[in-house]
């Protein structure tokens, strides 16, 4: 049997590579831009980065394969001793220009250690400035069916994990409609390896199809200022959840990571106005209400 | 004498509506409007903002005084017992419109327990999008004149920590051209408590002089959408300074503080361009050195 590590370094890389080639094909004008990085201590990435498309104000789609003697801050967050690590993953994050196009994210990720240990993790999650219910509803079934095809209990934990992990705190909100989200998934056996390989390639390969529908749908609405504005304001959220409270930002922060990598989430232009609230009854105050209470879509 | 709660309180009450007027007076066109909020623990602070003035684009001043039990967070934060607390300050956060005019930042603040212990804290730092020299010398003379009136090392100490404090660390820069930057300083005997409450007004008063006098030289310059994309550049790193690393505000959204009045700070609009850099011999690229390497002013 080939070793896990090649088997998700090659499945990743190619995941990538499908994503790019449809989110290209979607957008029809810019091509994604590559970044081929080496880090010093083992292994290196791909950072491809795609701006002014289309449909596509600035998108990332990342993938990364590292591997070395395990980092202090990775041995303190795993509360391991002093075994090698190999981790690797596929990282998107897109934000359109269109404010009727919903702002997208999906990670899905694979940690290993010299000692056999394994941990799956990732997930989907999706941020409308504007929230249509039947597209909520399409989403979550998307994932939903995903989810099942592994087992019937996941979808309803890993859409819960999303909504309190997706909380800003601070604005006692979501950053938006959430999805799924899972971590630290035990793949030390070998048969809990292949499900979650397996999944973690199913919830990849949902990715596209969920968010070229979404381009399609909204990618040429005529939109205006009002919701330019609602949109950059809904941005400043992703900001401020990326920065303060995103474990996959801190920690890259933190550990000395690729910060232009990290940080491709960051969108091109966000708003912060003060004390903004939508007016009653505005599509955005409809909106804000979905942030503010977590819906069971399906 | 009257109590130390009453002196600081009144004093820093007094100190937000000197500089109020001197601001409204440089800008000229807009007024800060007031919002008067209450603490449900005890105390409370009066959040002024001032939005689309002719200089000031959006410029916050905020004075609280809060006070009751002492809440875990702080408890842990400064390794005390179940003594009440009081804290007043004062806290400045000014995004010009104008890309030629340094965004400025001062805090004064004190701390008091119950038990007689108490500690002030604060700085005054400036972060040009472009580096004027001569500015510079000038704001640092400034700053190292308060300073000299009280103790001839504090400018020194003061600035060194400024140059730590105000660190991008994952962006290996500093977010300006520094300033002072205090805390903790011991004020639980009298005459310690008489010398750095001089020091906290002298500081808060040297705040509008220093800025409106920038305010006079820059706010109607004219400036060209190079240097607008540069000031909109370099306020996506001051996003990410105060959402990463400043503790004020990491300690107000994770201690439940006042939201809007925290993120007062938040430019009016950033955008983050991946993998810039300015065009070598530019001005931006002059003034991105700046920020690479601390500078001695004085």
């Amino acid at each position: 049997m080939r070793k896990r590590r090649e088997i998700v370094e090659q499945g990743f890389r190619e995941l990538q590579g499908r994503i790019i080639a449809d989110l290209e094909k979607a957008d029809g004008k810019s091509r994604f831009g590559t970044d081929i990085w080496e880090r010093p201590g083992g292994g290196g990435g791909i950072t491809r980065l795609l701006t002014k498309g289309n449909i596509i104000e600035k998108g990332g789609v990342n993938f990364s394969a590292v591997f070395g003697a395990t980092p202090d801050a990775i041995r303190n967050a795993f509360q391991i001793g002093a075994e090698d690590f190999f981790a690797s993953g596929v990282s998107i994050v897109i934000h359109p220009e269109n404010p009727l196009v919903p702002i997208i994210h999906m990670n899905v990720r694979y940690f290993e250690l010299s000692d056999g240990k394994a941990w799956f993790g990732g997930g989907i999650d999706l941020t409308p400035a504007y929230v249509v219910h039947e597209d909520g509803i399409e989403f979550h079934l998307a994932l939903k069916e995903v989810c099942d095809q592994f087992n019937p209990e996941w979808y309803n934990r890993y859409k819960v994990n999303a909504d309190h992990y997706f909380r800003i705190k601070h604005r006692n909100e979501c950053r938006g409609i959430g999805g799924i989200f899972y971590d630290r998934l035990n793949a030390s056996e070998d048969k809990d390896f292949e499900e979650l390989w397996n999944f973690s390639l199913a919830v990849g390969n949902t990715f596209a199809p969920i968010y070229t529908r979404l381009m399609k749908k909204y990618g040429n609405s005529p939109w205006n200022e009002k919701q330019k504005f609602w949109q950059l304001h809904r941005r400043s959220r992703y900001v401020e959840f990326n920065l303060v409270y995103d474990a996959g930002t801190k920690f890259g922060l933190e550990t000395n990571g690729r910060t232009e990598s990290i940080l491709m989430s960051m969108p091109p232009m966000a708003c912060w106005e003060s004390n903004f609230t939508p007016e009653p009854g505005s599509d955005e105050e409809k909106s804000q209400q979905y942030f503010s209470n977590p819906v069971e879509w399906v």
